[in-house]
């Protein structure tokens, strides 16, 4: 590429930073397969600590991105996380534009 | 998937915030297509001020991902940024695992 080449966006732009975010991409894509998950479950497949997946989840939350229920089974409390149409929409919208960037860039054989 | 379903380990794990920030693998991936850029390109491109992309790309040059370099050209001050070979390496792996991330989670039509 030359120094003074046509300058345009480049599709890197297009990424929210509120799903991009490596965590939330995580709980994102865990949802994407799953109908529900526990807050335990979530934890464990993503090493998070209590603290660090709470604050994920409220920032999806806020943004209508994951719906969180408590519930008990048995005496015992359940946190269920779920994804709203929302969530998958957005999650689908963002692999698209990474999908976009990988296929500009291209990945190479190891 | 159930609840109790067995814990694995999830692809976003493996993805290294130190690239995975989306203004630094911008850089990246820009450089990806360029033998070298300068700075006011990258800004441009990427949308950013000088303080931002000047912050970002100490981080990349801290972890060897990318050099730096003051030249002239007549008069004029240049910076020029190219990235190294670990850093296209870096980024190869990266889109990599974005890519099995994509695969897993599947793209859906709009």
């Amino acid at each position: 590429m030359a120094l003074g080449k046509k300058v345009m966006t480049h599709p890197s732009r297009s990424l929210d930073e509120v799903i991009h975010q490596k965590n939330r991409l995580g709980i994102l894509a865990v949802l994407a397969e799953a109908d529900f998950v526990d807050f335990g479950y979530l934890k464990e497949v993503l090493d998070l600590t209590d603290g660090n997946l709470s604050r994920h989840l409220s920032v999806l939350e806020e943004q209508g991105l994951v719906s969180i229920k408590k519930t008990f089974e048995g005496r015992k409390p359940r946190t269920i996380v779920d994804a709203t149409r929302r969530g998958r929409k957005a999650l689908n919208e963002h692999l698209r534009a990474m999908q976009e960037l990988i296929n500009r860039v291209g990945v190479k054989e190891k």
